[in-house]
């Protein structure tokens, strides 16, 4: 049924139904894309010191991000190797090691089977330590793969590696975090993000700052008007291999940077800079440039400070939406920055977006729903589906 | 496995188990009967000015029931034709247009599309409409079908317009509304509005006013009484074209009339006058008639007001039932009727039989539950499961 | 795909998930296990009475456990046979009859209709009484089967018939009963009472009274100790016929004794009597005997006061563990003993095991998951394995 529908679907339209409420589907998703891709987990700052560790959790899994006694950081599945029990329960903190509540078997930050009490003679703990997931840092970020052999971010670092420089990737710090648990298909969250057709009628917060909720027309005067007094440290040049453009074996990613409204300097109540500048950055140039790696981690770098987006799949019918704040790490709360201000521009974005999304499920379940056709401002949104199933394929 | 427990069908017991509990059994009749028959969505009254909507809602779909600047009412589903967002988020209220809270697609109140921002211009508005459910007034009694080609009313018209003028049905307004949603498959609570053999243990409130609570032979003996006093102005004759009877390609409906206990006007606490006398009615008579069109909608109509029941699936295992009071338009609330005794018996008496529903459902999905003989007061109740396993056929 | 998940089971290892969360498989169990098995539902002393009833409930089922008129106990099914309704809606309570809430149809205390009203002539009564389960009565300890030709239980009454004469069955009364509603698959909750593995690490309240929680070759020095000392009066010599050592027609069952912790009584906070002795004991041995019957049900008999365990399935996902505790009927509360302290231990050790086996369902559940080494000390639970793959072959 899946071949079929993947088959039949029509460029320049939205998915059926089934793609949003058929759990089958859901399951397949799960095993090639969320299994496959690499996934933000969270940031380096989480975890500064040996054993500071915490939880990232969607769907059936549960995944240990901790800081080891040699400062790497290591992601281990929550599943004891005994009877499958979690063995951490609590969503962050700071371990020796990690003792399974059920029967005390102990893992050190490693994941290594230290301990397993009254085992017989033939079995090894050396066969038994935590299923690992693949770890890799993009300066403080902390992205995971569950895959057996992940996909090479290589091509993506050689590209980018100018970018993370000048943004101060390796000197940042989590500044705050929200959750928005979604009672909506994840694509549909994912969609969401992805176009900025919507933003004019539903966001006029973001709409007082951002070019991008403009017509393409307008957009593409305030972006040539961007381009002519662009921070020449900052690139502008943009990458476009995500989604059904990556090479074989390697993970999507794109970069580009956009225009704010004239005047504007940062993603604010005002458009006034909320925080010092990140990296190498000297200036507001009136731009804001747009990360992504892998299908559902995007990240949105102000020259003042950085949001990290994940849509993460909770069930076929569930997703979450989890929302992070970056400025640098020498960067002072209370002093330097206010997390009230810092946050306020997309903690109400996303809560709209919250009810559009769960509106547009309501909407997509009826039996008389049928796919519509996108409007060219929706064309990242088309990116996202030719993807999604080349990879569903 | 649905053809089998067809065929298997014992005439004169209860259905198998798996037509209350099984999933693809209740996906069937979505399909077979509730996107084929015709509803009962509300009254005229509700929506008496040009942009005045309300939602009618059941299973996945949501339906906006609107009145247009030219008088008419349309049903529209509430779906938008871009990416399938509700387009309507209020129950109910006074609108201009409907624009998508998505994207700002907006239809008019005929559910044209009538502004889509910058689409491409191989895009036809034309096309993107509303979806359109046919509405059909019987008065002021709206119905819907979601079905392409609709069953024709036309036989019930013409059999049943005398009743319509009798009663008033042109110039009666919603006087009050309950919803009560049931845990249960949508069967049980439509079986249970279809026979009396539970009111005497059940609704001892009903069996004071109402004959129907009593045994056959008392019931007999008090229609004839009452026919010999009827009021020669109210229609007596049934008509019983419902449910398998109909005609093919015709709804089915049914009409009769029945006793009250000696010396009660209507339904009410003490059997005493609730409200000024509907349509041409002069007087009490001791009686009050049954009216049904399509599955699942039944008035009970006394000579001074009039009950609706509607019992709509939300999915397999739970259902909503909704009542609606009726009394003549030019009835003034506080003064020629008071909400709360209006209200009183079938309030009362719904409540009881929500109870009931509930415990029928929990036992029917026990392994041992087997079809038990239907007592001859249950025949209407049979009458319902000869048209409905037609119908699933 | 179940045949071939019990052919590849990996004997010395725990289940695969589908095991756990597989709603297929679950169905399979209810008929194979739950619906032919020896289930406990309750002891006589809680209907002393004619007419006292209580209901025994799990997955679909309500079953009325009753006294009738001749002192005898009968247990019948729930459900209607008319139309299937739930008869009673008390969870334990006095009846003279049983009436269907929904059409008044009366069956006795035998389960038999005594009457249904305006029923065809054609209606035999004789063949609408209640669905009857099998009771058996051990001791005081009420046991019924849905099996249309239950196990045999001969076997073991004639093995274990001076047990239940020592330890006095026949004289016992509920001395109080908790409910444990635990969100994890039935065979967690089983697993987890058929080992000791898990109680030093996680039970040190009950580590401190019994010697099981100690390592195999410390617990078999206690054990020698013990049988050294033990009650001659007392049953040491154990019986396995549990499980999948029972013959072919027979229901399993298993006796045995196993040491208290040096100078320990019973199991109590501090290892201190709790209630006068149960049966012709006549001291305190520092012995505990288990008893268990059927694969669901446990007993454990201290020489004070006996404790019973059942876990019962309440969807694929969700179970029951209900705690009894027993003391001998001419014991007075709050003279003899106080329920607070007789239920201490057994109530803080089962609130543990609780969030053991929730923790442990959402480990299985994940991708990773994959069956582990057992241990020694989980050798009753590779037993309990062993019996429910050939059960469900």
């Amino acid at each position: 049924m899946l071949k079929k529908l993947i088959n039949d679907y029509q460029y320049g339209f939205s998915l059926e139904q089934d793609f949003y409420t058929d759990p089958e589907i859901y399951k397949a998703e799960i095993e090639n894309i969320f299994l496959k891709s690499w996934l933000f987990a969270g940031h380096a700052s989480q975890i500064p010191n040996s054993g500071d560790f915490f939880l990232f959790e969607f769907d059936q899994e549960s995944i240990i991000i901790v800081r080891t006694k040699d400062g790497a950081i290591k992601a281990h599945l929550n599943v004891c190797r005994h009877r499958g029990s979690h063995i951490c329960l609590e969503k962050k903190g700071t371990a020796k090691a990690f003792t399974c509540p059920y029967h005390a078997w102990s893992y050190d930050l490693k994941g290594s089977l230290i301990s397993a009490r009254l085992m017989s003679d033939d079995f090894d703990k050396s066969d038994n330590g935590l299923h690992q997931a693949h770890v890799e840092l993009i300066g403080g970020l902390i992205f995971i793969s569950l895959a057996e052999k992940p996909l090479s971010l290589k091509a993506m670092r050689d590209d980018l590696g100018d970018v993370f420089d000048t943004f101060g990737f390796d000197n940042m710090k989590l500044a705050a975090q929200k959750s928005f648990p979604i009672a909506a298909n994840w694509k549909l969250a994912v969609e969401n993000y992805q176009e900025c057709y919507h933003c004019a009628p539903s966001h006029q917060e973001f709409a007082k700052v951002h070019a991008m909720a403009a017509s393409p027309a307008i957009f593409k005067k305030n972006k040539e008007n961007y381009l002519d007094r662009a921070d020449e440290n900052i690139r502008t040049k943009e990458s476009s291999y995500y989604f059904d453009l990556a090479k074989n074996g390697e993970e999507g990613y794109q970069y580009g940077r956009n225009p704010l409204l004239e005047g504007k300097k940062t993603g604010s109540f005002d458009g006034e800079g909320l925080a010092p500048f990140l990296g190498k950055i000297t200036a507001y140039d009136g731009g804001a440039s747009e990360f992504m790696v892998g299908p559902v981690n995007f990240f949105l770098i102000y020259n003042d400070h950085m949001l990290g987006y994940r849509f993460m799949p909770m069930s076929h019918g569930t997703c979450c939406c989890d929302v992070f704040w970056f400025v640098r790490d020498d960067a002072i709360e209370g002093k330097d920055y206010d997390v009230e201000k810092l946050t306020w521009l997309w903690d109400i974005t996303t809560q709209a977006d919250e009810q559009i999304i769960i509106n547009n499920q309501k909407g997509v379940a009826s039996h008389f729903y049928k796919p519509g056709k996108l409007s060219e401002m929706e064309h990242f949104e088309q990116n996202f589906l030719n993807w999604y199933l080349k990879t569903m394929r």
